[in-house]
Formats: C-alpha cells, sequence, structure tokens
C-alpha cells in the first residue's frame, strides 16, 4: 500500500507529503491543499484540452473544476455565508451535474459545447469561492459547516480521480496518442510475486460499515453484521500477463464463460480486449496511458476492465468474483495479519455485489441526500482504490460503484473462490 | 393461497384437480398433464393470435408450443430415444432459445415472422414428441432420464406462465383490447383486509436455499446461511387503491422518490401508471386484462409495476423493498405460523436483491447448465408467484427474475422496513 | 410487353385474359375481376402467412385485403350510400393508411400485432363491401362515382404488387425459405439478347405527361414541355450475369464508384448483393423468390437493387442512369418503332430523377388529394413495371417511387449516357 | 447586392473593398487575402470556441483552419513543390474530410475531440503552408497549378461561410447565448418594400449552367438548354414578419400544408418555428445570431428553415418554391432588367430541385473528383448566396445544396408560381 504504484501521476508526489502533514494540523489546510491539487492536476493541460468531453459519461476538466466549486457555492456559501450572491447565476444550472432538489442543471451529453465560460473564469471562479470560504471560517465550530466541508473535500477527491480518467480517455481518442507527461518521469512498479496465492477464511459472521470517528460516505453504514460462508481470495490482482492468455485461449471467442448480456455487448461492440489495449502488427500489445503509448507490461494489475470481462475472466480461472462484504472482512484480517497486496492505490476491484442500501440505510435530508442513494441499482461495487485515487481517499468500507459496461474507469480483479462447507 | 385470485383464467380449473392426483399417481400422468394445460391455454386462440410477437422480450405462443417440445426433444430425445431423428431439422434452430451450447438460434425479436410451419404443424410436433417420450418410458429407472423430464416439466410450466403474459401483452397492443375469455366467467376475488399491517422479525441467522427432497431450480441452492437484521413485513401486498393514492399524490411527478435511472426512464418513456391502466375522461380508470378492458378493481392486489416504480412507491409509503432472503425466511415463518396472505398466486413480488449466484452456485455442465447462471446480472429477484402461474409451480425457494424495467409480468410489491438495531 | 416475365405467378394467367375481355365490356365487370384477383393472390396463403410484418416498410397481407376495402367504403359508400353505416367503427382507424384528412390511423409498424379481426372476417368485410358497391350501381350515370370507383381499382392493383412483394420479403426471413408456389409452374423466360445495344436521341422539345382519356394518377400530370440533350439508352435491361461481373470486380468495395450516401450506407448495412442473393459454398450463388431458393438465372433481369446500386453499377459500366423525361420519351418512340424491350414486365427502372411535381400540378381538394403529392420528397422515379404489376395496370406516363435504399420492390436496371452536344 | 446585410459581419468590410481591389491585380494577392481573412473570422474566438464540435454535421473553427490548409498542402505541394516534405504526418489524416482517393480520414463526429494539435499549431500549420505556396510561385504559368489554386481559394470560401454558420450553432447551444460581436457594431438592414410582388416569366427555351472564363465548380457545368413553362416569382425573399403569420395561423400544426416525410419530421424533433427563433413571454419573439439574443426583426429576409418549412409555406402562400433553372434564368433576365432584390446575401433560397448532375457532366479524374457528384442524393439545391458568404463568392450559375432537414445554414425562401398554358 506505500509502494509507488505505476501510474501515479508524478504531480501527486509534492501534495502526498503536503496532504499528510495537512491531516495533522487542520481541516483548513487540508482544504487548501486539496482545492489546488484540482487546479495541479489541470496544469499540464491546455484550455483546449480542459474543454472537450470525449463521451456523456465522461465530462470536461473544466466542467469538474466549476462543478466542483459550485458544490461549495451551493452547499456551503449559499447557507453560511452572509449576503450571499452568486458568483455568476448562470453556473447554478451550467454546473449542477445530477441534483434535482437543486433545480435545472445542463444536459450531460452537452458539457462539452460549453466554450464560455472559458477557463480562465473558471480558475476565477475557483479563487473567488475559495476567498469567501475562507471568509467563512468562523463557522467551524458549527458541526454542520464542518461536515459540509469535509463533504465538499471528499467530493472533490472523487472528481480529481475522474479528471484523470476523462482526460485519459479524452487523449486516447485522439489518433496521434499524446502523452500527458513525458515517459521519463514514469515511476517504476514494485515488484509483486509472480504466483498467484490464495489466503483462506472461516465461515463467519463479520460485521462490515462504517462506524466512529472519520469521515465516510452515507453509503457505507450504517455498520451491521453479514454471515460469509468459508472463502478464499487470491493474494493479489490479476497481472496484464495472466489476462493476456486469457484473450490468447480464446477467452473472448467462448460464450460459456460469459453472462449472456456481456456476450452480448462484447458482440456488439466488437470487444477483444481492455480498453486502451493495441495490438500492433510490429510491435506487439501497447497500452495506452498518461505517459503515452508505451509496450504493454506484462507484471503491472490489470485495468479499464468492465464487469463483464472481470466476471468472464474469472470463469475462465475456474474462480468467482468476491463479494463486498467478503472483501471487507478479508481488509479487516488483513490490517491485524497482512496477508494481502494491491489492496488498495492499483486498481478498483469489481465484486459481484449489486450497488445496495445497507439495512437501516437513511438517505439525507434535502439535496446533498441526493449524492449515493438514488444511483443504487444496475450498478456494481468495486473495492480498494486505483493509482488515480487522491492519497487519504483510501477506506476499508468505501464503496465505488459502475455500471458492469464501464471500462473507462481503473477496474481490475481479484479472484475468490467459495470453499466447501464443513458439515 | 388456496384462495381463487381474481385473474386465474378459468380454463386452469380442470387441470388443478386433475394434477393435484397426478403428483400422487406419477410423474408421467403428471408430465401429461403438463402438456396438455398448454394447448389448453392455446385453445381459444386463433392460429393468428398464436402467430404474433408484441415486443422483443415477448415470444409467439405457437413459439412456445413448439420450443418446449425442442427442449424435450433436444436434451431427453437425442440422448434416450434409440434410432433418434429429428422431427425436423430446421427445428433446432427455429426453435433454440438461447443454448449457445446446442448450436445456432434464430433471432428472438423474428419469431413472429415464423408463419411457417404452422400452427398445426407445431401441434403435431408436439404429438410427435409426446408419443416418443412416451415409448421411452422403460428409460424411467434411470435418474439422469427422470431429472431431465422433471426438468422439461418445469420449464414448461414456466413458459404457461410466459404463454398468458405474452398473449395479454399482443392483445393490449390492439386497439379494439379483444377480451381472451367472456367476463361472465371471471371468479370474484378473495375478501383481503383493508388495512395494511406489519409482521415484525428480530435480527437472526437464518438458512436459505433449496435442499433435500422435490425439484428445484439449480439457482436455488446451494443452502445457507445468511443474517438478518431484525426488519418487519407487510402481511399482504400493495393494492390498486394504494397505488392509485401514489399517483394522484404526484408520485410520477416527484424525482426525489425515484432511483435515477428510473426518473430518467419514466421521463424518456413517458410513463404515469401501471402498465395495463388508462384513463378514460368518461369511464375514470381502467385496466385490460383478459377479460378485456374492464373498470379498475380498487380491492385488487397491484400487478404490472417495474422495479423502478416498485421501488418509488416504497420510498413514497416510508418503507422499501425486502431483500430476497428476508422474504423467504419471512415465509418459512409463515409456514408455522401463518402469519401473511397472498405469499403466491397473486402476483411477483420485486425484492431489492440483484439476481447472483448463491455461495458455493456451480452451473450444470453442457447446454443445461445455461439455464440460469448466465443471466445473474442487472436483473432483480421477484418471489412468491401470479395468477397466471402454475398450480403446484410456487415454491418458497423459488427465484424469479426480470431487468428493472420489466412490466408485462404480473409484477407487484410487498413492503418491508427496517428496525432500529439494538445494542 | 406481350412477353410472359418469368416471375409472374401463375395465378396472374385466368385473369390476364379475363380483364382483357372485362376491359372492353365494362367497369363493373373490371373492378369485380380486380376485386377477385386480390383474394386469389391470398388464396394459397395461410391465415398465419397473412398476418405477418416482416418490416415497417412491408404490410401484412389481411391489412392489405382489409385497406383497399376501406378506401371503397370510405370515399365511395361514405359519400354515396343511402344510410350509410360503417361495417365496424374500429376499422376506419385500424384501415387507414395515411390519410390525414380522414381521422386517425393505427401505426403503420404494428400493423402485424392485428391478430383481430381475423382474415375470415376481413374477407367478410370484403364481400359486404363488393356488395354494397353493387347496389350503388345507379351512380354510374355520376362523373365522380364512376372516378372514385376507377381510382379504388387502380389502387388495388397498386396493392397487389405490394401484396406479392410483401409476401415474397416475409417468406424470405424464414430460415426455411418456403416456395409459396411449386417450382414447376415456373414459366421459362423469353430469350433476350445478350449483347447490351444502345439506342440513339437527338436533342429535341419533347412532351411528357398523361393526356386525354383513360386513367392516370394525378402525379402523371400536366403533360408538359421538356428539353433533352442528346442521350442514348441501353435497349434492354441488366440482367444478373451483367450484375454479377460488377460484383466480382470488386464493385461493393470500390468507394469511387458510389455516392458518398450509398457508401456510408453499404458499409453500415454490410451489403455485398442484391437483396434475395445468397452465395453458399457448395451451390453457388442462389436467388431466392415465389419459387423458393433457386439456383441464380444468368440471363434474368436484376432485381431488388437499391437506386444507390444501381447507381454504383451505372458509375462502374461508364453510363448513367436516364432522367424520367428520357425514359417517357424513348417510350413514345418505340411506340412507333419498336427498338426496346423489357420496358414493361421485368422490373422497374430506377431513374435519375427525383419524385417532383410537373410544372403546373395541383393535388386533388380533399383527403384523395394527400394520393401522391405529399411524397414528392427524398424519392426517386421508378418507370414501367414489373413481373409483379397486374396486367393493364401499366402505362408510359406511370411514375413509381421509392427512397434510394429500397431494395423489396422489384427493381431494376436500365443504362443512359449523354451523347456530346453538337454545335 | 451591394447592400450591407444585417447580418453580415463587420470583420467583412475591409475585406470587401480590398478583394474587389485584388481581383484586378492578381491571383496571389486574392489568395492572400483569402487566407488572411479565415484567420480573421476565427479572431475573436478563443481557443475553446475554436475546438468545440455542436453536432456532426458542424465541425470546429480549428478544423475549418487546418483542412482547408491541408487542401493546399495535399493538392498543390504535394505535387508542385520540390522535396515535399508533409508539415505533420498526422495531419494526412486528421484533416481529410471526406477524399477516398487520398487515404484514412478521421471520423466526422468526433472532430471536436482533437484538443490536440493546438489552435497555435494549426496556425503555424497555416503559416507554413502559406510560405510554401509563396515559393512555388514560378509555377503560376501551369495551368494545373492555376486552376488547383483557384480550387483552393473557392473551397477555403466555402469553409468561410461554413465557420460562420457553425460558430453561430456553437455558441446558440450555450445557455447563456454568447453574442461573438457587440451589438453596437451591428449594420442597419437596407430598406425592402413591404408588398410582395411578382415577376412573370414566359414559357421559353432558356440556357442554363457556367460556361466561359471565370471559375466554377464542376457541377456548374456542362451549359445545357431547358425548358420552362411560364412561371412567376416573387421580387424579393420570404421575411420574417410573413413567416410569423403563418405560425401564428398554425402552420406547424396542419398536416395538409407538409410533405408526408416533413410532417413526421417536425412532430419526432417537436419543431414549431425556424432554428434561432425563440418565444419568451416577456419578451416576445427572439432570434440568436453573432450578435446575441435580439427581438425578432419582422422585416429581416427568414433564415435558417428547412427545407420542409419553406415547402409548408409555400403551399399555405398558394405558391411553390421555383425550380433552379426557373431561379437562375429569371436572373438572368435580372442582369439585364434589374425586376428583383436579394438575389444575393440575404439568404440561400431553396428550390424544389434536388441536387443532381447536368446532363453531360462528368466528374474530373483522381481525389479532386470527389468535391461534387458523389453528393448528388437526396440533396436539394439553393441558389443566391447569404450574408455570411464571402464578398466575391456568388454567382448566377452556384449550386448549393443541403438535405432537407438542414437549418444551420442561412437558408430562406422565395416563392414561385406555376402559370396557366397557353392554348
Amino acid at each position: 500500500m506505500n509502494g509507488s504504484p505505476l501510474f501515479m501521476p508524478k504531480l501527486s508526489d509534492p501534495q502526498t507529503e503536503q496532504e499528510q502533514t495537512l491531516q495533522a494540523t487542520g481541516i483548513v489546510e487540508r482544504w487548501q491543499a486539496i482545492r489546488l491539487r484540482s487546479v495541479a492536476i489541470a496544469a499540464p493541460l491546455s484550455a483546449e484540452d480542459c474543454m472537450a468531453q470525449s463521451m456523456p459519461d465522461a465530462s470536461p476538466i473544466k466542467w469538474h473544476l466549476a462543478h466542483t466549486t459550485w458544490f461549495f457555492e451551493t452547499f456551503i456559501l449559499e447557507q453560511f455565508e452572509t449576503g450571499f450572491q452568486a458568483f455568476h447565476t448562470d453556473f447554478r444550472v451550467l454546473f449542477n451535474s445530477y441534483y434535482n432538489g437543486v433545480g435545472d442543471k445542463h444536459p450531460r451529453p452537452q458539457r462539452g459545447l460549453l466554450t464560455r465560460p472559458s477557463l480562465d473564469t473558471v480558475l476565477a471562479y475557483r479563487r473567488n469561492v475559495d476567498e469567501r470560504i475562507l471568509q467563512c471560517q468562523d463557522q467551524l465550530n458549527d458541526a454542520r459547516f464542518v461536515s459540509l466541508l469535509e463533504l465538499g473535500m471528499q467530493h472533490e477527491q472523487q472528481h480529481q480521480e475522474l479528471m484523470l480518467t476523462d482526460i485519459k480517455h479524452l487523449l486516447s481518442c485522439n489518433p496521434i496518442f499524446p502523452a500527458l507527461y513525458p515517459v521519463s518521469e514514469m515511476r517504476k512498479p514494485l515488484p509483486v510475486s509472480q504466483n498467484l496465492s490464495w489466503q483462506n477464511y472461516d465461515a463467519c459472521l463479520c460485521e462490515i460499515g462504517h462506524q466512529g470517528q472519520g469521515f465516510s460516505f452515507d453509503n457505507e453504514g450504517p455498520r451491521h453484521r453479514q454471515f460469509l460462508e468459508a472463502f478464499q481470495l487470491a493474494t493479489r490482482l490479476i497481472s496484464n500477463a495472466e489476462y493476456l492468455e486469457f484473450i490468447e485461449d480464446g477467452g473472448y471467442q467462448n460464450p460459456a464463460l460469459w453472462l449472456a448480456e456481456g456476450w452480448d455487448w462484447i458482440q456488439q461492440q466488437d470487444l477483444r480486449h481492455p480498453l486502451y489495449w493495441r495490438y500492433d502488427f510490429q510491435q506487439g500489445w501497447q497500452e495506452f496511458g498518461l505517459y503515452g503509448l508505451l509496450p504493454l507490461n506484462p507484471q503491472q494489475a490489470l485495468g479499464h476492465i468492465s464487469y463483464f470481462e472481470a466476471s468472464a475472466f474469472a470463469s475462465w480461472a475456474g474462480a468467482r468474483l468476491p463479494t463486498e462484504a467478503e472483501w471487507e472482512y478479508a481488509a479487516q484480517q488483513h490490517e491485524i495479519e497482512g496477508q494481502l497486496s494491491q489492496l488498495f492505490d492499483h486498481g478498483w476491484q469489481w465484486t459481484s455485489s449489486s450497488y445496495s442500501p445497507y439495512p437501516g440505510f437513511v438517505a439525507a435530508a434535502g439535496a446533498v441526500g441526493e449524492y449515493n442513494g438514488k444511483f443504487m441499482v444496475n450498478q456494481y461495487v468495486l473495492r480498494g482504490s486505483s493509482a488515480f485515487t487522491p492519497t487519504g481517499h483510501s477506506r476499508i468500507t468505501y464503496r465505488n460503484f459502475f455500471p458492469a459496461t464501464a471500462r473507462w474507469q481503473l477496474t481490475g480483479l481479484r479472484l475468490a473462490r467459495s470453499l466447501a462447507q464443513e458439515d
């Protein structure tokens, strides 16, 4: 978990230490660091790069920069600032993502048409809201203020991961495959054991979900009991080399391995490999990333696969995906005994668990309550975190979620198996 | 459970007794009764009625009659008949539904174009296969033969329910709203308590899933443990009258009640009421069914709603959908204490459980293994059974499943609520 | 024009003579013969065959039988029958095709869902309307009555051609390729010259369009002058053998031959040959037709090609499509000098003329005025007639029209070339 | 034709005189002026404005700037430059529009994803190619060089008009309706007569098409004869006020006025007014343009209507659209007698003529031959020119063309009527 993942962008280094320090000192400093990091992610990008939207699921970087600011303006300044006035009334609609409770919103697939306001204006919007937030510091003894500030920070960190996945997708659509960072700055991955080994877990009644101090999203609670039948979990993620074996064994041509909906989908889309892989007759397998188009690294953890591909690979390997309760329980054991590697920072791990409310879950009142609950259908939970996840944003109880076809996120795979029930 | 549900078609009466008798005597007689019942369902329909396909999800009645026969020919005769010869080689492709392991299949959305073979030929196909099955009776001491025969019978009963839902949908597409049965033959519904009452269940470690004697589908096992936090369940289904309240309270206009995907979907489809309801300025609310277009019956259990509508209604009512484990555990208790009504025969009950494999589930080898496992994604489990379910086909462990948008099945709703955790 | 075209169905023989006789005797007898011929076309079809709709552009045979009857009921009986009462009020909506002026209409793509009324009821509807029309014979001295009767007869003949093309398309969607007629009844095609020869026409001011006695549709007039630069026309249609050369020369792989929209369309649809051709590795090229799936006949006139394919073939052959004025002028000359063959009865001939009103064209008042004018956009004119056109329905001024992608009509191709302008 | 149309952007003033001068002096100076004007059009736009693509039919400004340069590089430098080397090999694919003969092309709907190369790089590309073209001046005595240079200039002028229509469309998609130019710089329209008057033309044999000196596109020839029946033409274009009458008279609600395909299309798209009109309950009718959202100017020539709307308006007005031959013949007469106004510079005028080749038309050999001919299907010819057409680019024989649904071009309407034929 402390290792530097292969794809972790250079720019996150300085923040890593800085943020760790800040966590010790105070929320305002941490807030400032997070706000600055979003701007830092955009720094190597042109205004043109920040404008484009490569598909309806992705958003322009400029939109991310504005929307995270809109969140602070709408949910904090509007309530806590004396004499509140919107920076620009139009921004209330333009940069609302999906909060029906807040009012109208600009249609998602058209975010790439907002050439105005300019990136410069959006950066000015950020600075303006930041200054006004700082002027509200006297509210820091109001728990509601602190809680919304924390929510805004976590929200912005989520968008930082989206900024990296969205810009990666956008650049991949350009036939000249531009590199965002010079390849010379790419870090070496830590060595990982070649052989896949398994950790066993006895049947037990476990407790999962967030409880106690520290931030969590509403969907992580309440903490509750779940019974697990005996299972085993792979101690590391599936690597590119292992997935290549699956491909070369005809994995994409064998319907018996696939969920029926997945099989139809890969036929329609003509999918034959992970999202950013390309086969070149002269160069062999390559993968596109923020450092450009490079030879495929066989040792690296597999990324950018759909739930359907994860499931088919697991079938091929005589295994299955873990449930999220199995994953979280194993992660709890790991904190004590340290048996697993690559739990965090390498790739989000698809679980077989559909995203649904924990027993006793109640969404918060008001627009903030639209954060999570209303997405609990036709999505699958991913656990862990990826090389694109900001430092400090990972948690054992964290529930990420995407539809079964999503591939532009840094999504990978850890295998599980059921163990025979004892009598 | 013994009450005669409102919509149970007249024609199922004679079979009811006959089948019950047959269960006592023997599998061959039960098999004959089931085979005859499919033909009996089609009896009041013309060859034209049996030809048409109203949407890709539905199939023509003729296709159901042929496909259930294909199942016996392919999975039994081909293995157990000496000197097997297909009734017609083309039928191997035409009436394969989705078994990739068996070979090619005719595209589902084009089943309504198969004007040939004629209904008469399909009925001859049924008689031919039935005779040949009877000639294999000497195999009855082979457990594999018996098990496949039983699977074919259960499979045919599933299609009998689909025949009724599909013909209902087809007739509803005709602007003259034809009635399949004369309204004079419609049965009166049993009285049901007006007030919705709740049954409480303590937190406990339960066991769910099929075990032991008697048929079950592979997806119903293995039996395994699940921990349930304390909850309560409504003792009966939601009625038309209650759903009408939701509509009149603006339920379809309030995004706060809906899952985000459901909200977008009802906007796109412009949905404002259950599938077969219609509002007429002179007649008020009406509902189409196999007895024609009739005034809406307020006391009857609500049917033909999607998962999204079930979920929105539950939110509006301050409740939620049960999980399938909660439902099955409550049904186990009911068998002892009898607290619930309308568990079976009135309407399938949406649960919040995504359709996924039980711990330790392994699909059968070969084409029969394609029966269930490969559909375990983006579908939600329904429990109980409906007025269209054949007598004797319901089970406490039965897992029906449909996508969240399905409305042409007889799908209703039983509410649940979490109870506060004790400390 | 007197030759018996290859595909002319057997059943039209008796009518041929009968109709010719009737033309001499009187309109009522001719009307009766036309009404009977529609029923005769449907005679070898089952009720199931008559129900299905293979695509939105096609209609069920039952619908054709009902709609042609609706035409007489709506446009004649409603005006001329004393004490008019509709046979069935629902039929007013169900069997209206596109006449907005008449009221609501049933959506075209759902015609295949009308299992009721049954074919028997539709045939009874025909008999009922026919009897009532006969009882109006005293109106035969009213020119409006006669003119509407004639329009209804021409309208029914158009639908007779559609019945044959629609049933051919439907049967072609069935993987068992049923033959409507026994191949033994198929006629031999008349011999046609192997070499393609050309007929020259000097530049001239010609007159085209209908004038004088005899029926014509409104779109065939007014007769008017057009100036033609010198051109030449192929004396016969393109044969299957010639089109096969185009295919084997890579015609479908060479974008330089295609209109841009056509090129994109054949890529999307993956088209590589005419609609009913199939290549079988053992049998070679075959073509499906009303006599079943048969070896491709190289001498026969090519059919079932789109405008895009006609245009690409012409480019490949160093020629072009004729304009409709060129075609009509050449047909006028042919009546005098007889230079051309296959003008009628073999295949409709795509012209390069977009379907548009002649100078001075005014649509008739009322719903009958919706017959033609409102379709004059994005369609191309076809001249001549096909093997499916009823005897007596062809005319030198006849303007058939379809979109550039239509292939289910019996559409073929006659080449033209511009000649250098003299000075 | 010399009047300053309302919407003519300020920036074109200086060029007007300059270009006129240049025409007298020489092709190189004219070429330079045209190249500079494209850059001048982009000058008030940000790099972000130049990046976005609002729909597949439109292109980003940056793409226009690059593609027009690619045209000179590909069709001139590659043939005439000694030691030719592409500025950037990737640009050969990225900025090819549709020339299959030249090689691969980047998919049109994804032009808005090319954030790289940057606008700065594209401007450098322009300067580089311009310098290299200037160094080829010794080829000016080669007729092929001159002819390709002229073609490139005309091509660039066409793209200048597209730049203005595309940026207008893009800005209109932004809910804040940004103005490209300050409204203070907008010119006053010249007064036009309020009453619509008509000019009569006798039946005659006319000649249309380009001939002789001066540039024309290949589709404008060969010059040939056409016979026109007697007709009349409105002496000016239809104004906004007149179209508003049509709207207020229920024009969009009356199917009898519309072509059938147009009627279905306006229902599906829910169209009720021209593209950039908006009705605001407080402000009344407004129109968006390059000067922002302004009150609708009733006297101004109507623009941004589809062929379907033009046709419906004409029906409503008891008239029709002119054919392109009628338009061109009337324009010839106007040059002598001056009866018409608004022939050029106000709005392209839909004709009822489908875009098709003139008799004797042959496309040029090679990739340049893909310029026009392959688009001759399902498009309608527009004549005249618009306020967005560059000065000096209009011609009496000019054939513009768009599909019947196109509305983002500055397309208007001049009425015609047939006159009774004399006997």
